[in-house]
């Protein structure tokens, strides 16, 4: 199996994206990864390498920028890394594309080049948060659909849902709506009506979960408004830094507390991976017609390999097509 | 001064509430306090204090539960401690009611008894954050007005940037907004179309401001819708005290840990009081025509002490007077 790296997307491209690939070529045997980017910069990266058979480049002389505006950025940058790694997916010349670059760039070639799936109205991002207690929560949407309609929120659960199912093996997985409270007619009229349809949908509704209440693991899939999912998103990464930040400071304060930190390396080690999103892998695009996977822009060369695997997962099983299918028969149903 | 406290409100009422009155009653020489709820559950809380004669008790038999419906709850119950605290403020008996209680049942009584300040269209429901470097942030509307219009949050910018100049002393505050991205262009159209009006206000306008920035200090105030602003306020909490939850955890796991947190004990008192919001006492309901003060519902007597405090000093300077000419001329100027 192929997978597709832009090996220019992220902060810390190309050496990030292509030590993740070389890793996850180690790894899984029968695995292939085309590289798509500046030939120049990622050959010298990866000559040395003992398994370099299984890794490809395609050379793609252009880069989409972290602050471009997406829809001029994909149609004026046809032979940027971002576009060509996604046509060679369309071409069928490979199962899927793994980028850390733009987010509304990738959602737009994404749409532009692969299309929707079949009965999705609005594609959307999504995250996986840490949770306290369990193994995560995926959140969608988190800004690739700022004013969404209530049908497409309901898609959203049943994408989450069937993910979550596939991808991480829960069985019959709580999906719960971001709210501002947890009971019934709470929120804006867009998200009251969201309430009423996922109670009718035959998902496992868990019911409004509040902000507060998110790294609780009451829920595995957590729908939102791309507006609000965003904010929470950020927030999240931004005050779990900030927190850490501020903890490490004060472990290097003098030499009482550096004593401290030694006693505490192990523990502090732990909680800092819990909290790392670099450890959960990518999210996927749920909506495209084909799989696509969102890593973190400042990600290192870990959360490539975490990504590069969970798509050769879901390719493997064929996850997409019988999404496809659940889709259509929830169509059908509707 | 005469400063009304709903001594029923809360999740630790009435005990919580009647101390922190006692406190500032301790501290502040000219101050009275009128508590409002159960003459026989606040009578022994206060009856050994030796400055008792500054504070009186205005009697309320009945209480609006925490989750009660806030239009039902507060015409259904006319002798509610936080219905009688507001007429005691419409009648010219307190200059101001602090209250713990249902913040939709407060902000409706508001509303109703005292009614909005002229010029205002709707008013908002601030709260204070900590944040990493600086005095700390204003973030408005958190619940209030979940789907509001634009002319609507320039107003709470309005509101927010003069309660901070007059209550923190910050000249010249700068006035960001909640949004999914930096760039000028992002957002809903809401956001968007609040965006261009906040620029041409005569605000200090700072621009957009991510979720993941937000503790940054980058702002005094931030202007949100209250859905998104509702669940940056909530997220803030919950994230705060679940990861300080889990380095305690980690600091009483063992012997060697316990002895880290005893070399830590100072640092850590530290930072948990700058991420504790009872530090900042309450916040203020803006855009009602008088003075309404939102206490965290599960405040300690420290919180309400806090609020009184501050509620006091708003009140001594009569800013709300200048706040409503000020509003005047800025409808004025429109």
């Amino acid at each position: 199996m192929k997978i597709a790296v832009d090996a220019m997307g992220g902060d810390n491209a190309p050496s990030a994206p292509v030590n993740g690939a070389l890793q996850a070529i180690e790894k899984i045997a029968d695995l292939e990864i085309i590289l798509v980017g500046d030939h120049d910069r990622i050959m010298p990266l990866i000559q040395d390498s003992p398994r370099h058979t299984r890794l490809h480049i395609h050379h793609a002389p252009d880069v989409i920028g972290m602050g471009e505006a997406p829809v001029q950025a994909v149609r004026r940058k046809p032979d940027s890394s971002m576009v060509q790694a996604m046509k060679l997916v369309k071409t069928g010349k490979a199962a899927a594309v793994i980028s850390a670059g733009n987010t509304g760039a990738l959602m737009t070639a994404g749409l532009f080049i692969l299309g929707r799936m079949t009965g999705i109205e609005r594609p959307a991002l999504s995250a996986l948060l840490p949770v306290m207690n369990g193994w995560g929560l995926l959140l969608l949407d988190v800004g690739a659909n700022l004013d969404p309609k209530p049908s497409q929120l309901v898609q959203y659960g049943i994408m989450g849902a069937y993910y979550c199912q596939e991808v991480y093996g829960i069985e019959n997985p709580r999906v719960g709506l971001l709210n501002v409270g947890e009971e019934p007619r709470k929120g804006t009229p867009l998200i009251r009506e969201t309430y009423e349809r996922l109670q009718k949908s035959g998902l496992n509704f868990v019911g409004n979960i509040e902000s507060r209440e998110l790294m609780q693991g009451r829920a595995d899939i957590v729908v939102s408004d791309g507006f609000s999912g965003n904010i929470a998103l950020k927030l999240t990464e931004g005050l779990a830094r900030d927190l850490m930040g501020e903890f490490k400071k004060l472990l290097m304060k003098n030499f009482k507390t550096k004593m401290a930190a030694y006693l505490l390396k192990d523990g502090l080690m732990d909680l800092k991976r819990r909290m790392d999103y670099q450890e959960y892998g990518g999210a996927p695009l749920l909506g495209l017609d084909q799989i696509v996977y969102k890593v973190h822009g400042a990600s290192q060369e870990k959360a490539f390999y975490s990504a590069i695997q969970v798509a050769y997962n879901y390719c493997q099983k064929n996850t997409q097509t019988r999404l496809r299918e659940r889709v259509r028969e929830e169509e059908a149903h509707q």
